[in-house]
């Protein structure tokens, strides 16, 4: 079995949701690590919850409403202006450096995305960075109103690229995605982006912690789910290797 | 319609999930703070991502999985002992101290608790605390396999009590069990143990916030989920007031 389409989660994969930083830390200055990592947490912690209640809303809804609990949470007063300014960088975020590299590499097989995103929101970030050439397809859950690790998300891969999951490689930075995937039965590559080992050094000191290095600790270390992926990579350009040597 | 039922959440409600912090802070001297507030983040986390992937595991094996996660990613080396010794201290969480009188007052109501807890865990925990007397149900998520905020576990209260939602008043100090039980029906009382005010009071200063202020921020604010719990309490001591109060 060779690997037909690779299949890519967007934010934190292909696209650096810490990117926002910056306009975060200019509407709010001292406040801008705090309150990228606040909303990050509280956009995931919706998509799940929110699923689970069979209360839907699409990722773009969820986006906002987890930068409005984050703004209220740190007592932070904005007007509508601000808001939006913060909101539209998420249709803009950075790619990551060797994303784009990667993908060339592999334009032998599908490539697509699959990701919470909504339509409108994976539309103008494909477009703002220049994927649009590369992929064949753009993947999002709204099609079947639930979010990930959802199997009723996984299973629209197959539904639009009509590609078995055992001929997919699905690649997310998301422990919580790449598990979600791999219980699900795609073939799962996850990007372990922070080491134990730095996680570990960080934390040596756990009066001085910033918090910032909690945030990550949360979010980036592999979870305890009761699944592995079966690949472990550190960047998106060690995958073009690692689709070629999957022949099994 | 009067309150035929008080049903409330276990952790975090009737006992404090926080009074993990000695025994934390005895095994590992100097983490015992952020072990109790991580370990709670992923424990609830792994709930909701185990329901949605549809790979319920108990709640008493979820509460190991985080806690190894918690350890392995502050990296803390353990051994067996240490980590049943912790394990223990879910069996033996302190009741908030207004809760026995709150609940005597209310004896002329059925009163139950409602709880993501396994069955073993939840009657430890009642027969330690001393509540077995005051209980006229334990009704465990376990019975439906899936947690909370899902339909399909509020839905264990009516089958079990035999009171319909409308005659049923939900406590819970979790602002996503308060969002998840109004969503489903119930008349919902949330706990506010921390005000606003005084975590905005706390993140006034980002640059020496504490990590655990970030994640008493991250759940126990009202959360953004497009529904309000009915009522907004400070103690269990204010519930048998408001339970006689509601008539309408």
């Amino acid at each position: 079995m060779t690997i037909k389409a690779v299949v890519f989660d967007a934010y934190g994969t292909l696209y650096d949701v810490q990117s926002v930083a910056e306009v975060t830390e200019d509407a709010f200055p001292g406040y801008g690590g705090i309150i990228t990592q606040v909303w990050r947490i509280k956009q995931l912690e919706y998509t799940w919850l929110r699923s689970l209640m069979r209360r839907y809303q699409d990722f773009s809804a969820v986006t906002r409403d987890a930068l409005a609990y984050t703004l209220k949470c740190l007592g932070l007063d904005y007007d509508a202006e601000t808001f939006e300014r913060i909101i539209a960088k998420y249709l803009n975020l950075d790619l990551y450096p060797d994303a784009m590299a990667a993908l060339e590499a592999m334009r032998d097989r599908k490539l697509a995305i699959f990701s919470n995103g909504s339509p409108d929101m994976l539309d103008a970030l494909v477009k703002n960075s220049g994927l649009a050439g590369v992929l064949d397809a753009i993947i999002s859950v709204d099609a079947g109103k639930v979010f990930k690790p959802s199997p009723d998300a996984y299973t629209l891969i197959e539904s639009r690229l009509h590609t078995p999951p055992s001929e997919v490689l699905f690649v997310s930075s998301n422990p919580w995605d790449a598990c979600g995937a791999k219980a699900f039965g795609l073939n799962v590559a996850w990007i372990e982006r922070v080491s134990p080992e730095a996680m570990a050094l960080a934390c040596l000191e756990s009066e001085t912690l910033p918090p910032l290095t909690m945030f990550w600790a949360l979010r980036t270390q592999m979870d305890e789910l009761g699944v592995v992926p079966d690949h472990r990579i550190h960047s998106l350009a060690e995958l073009p290797g690692l689709v070629s040597a999957i022949r099994s």
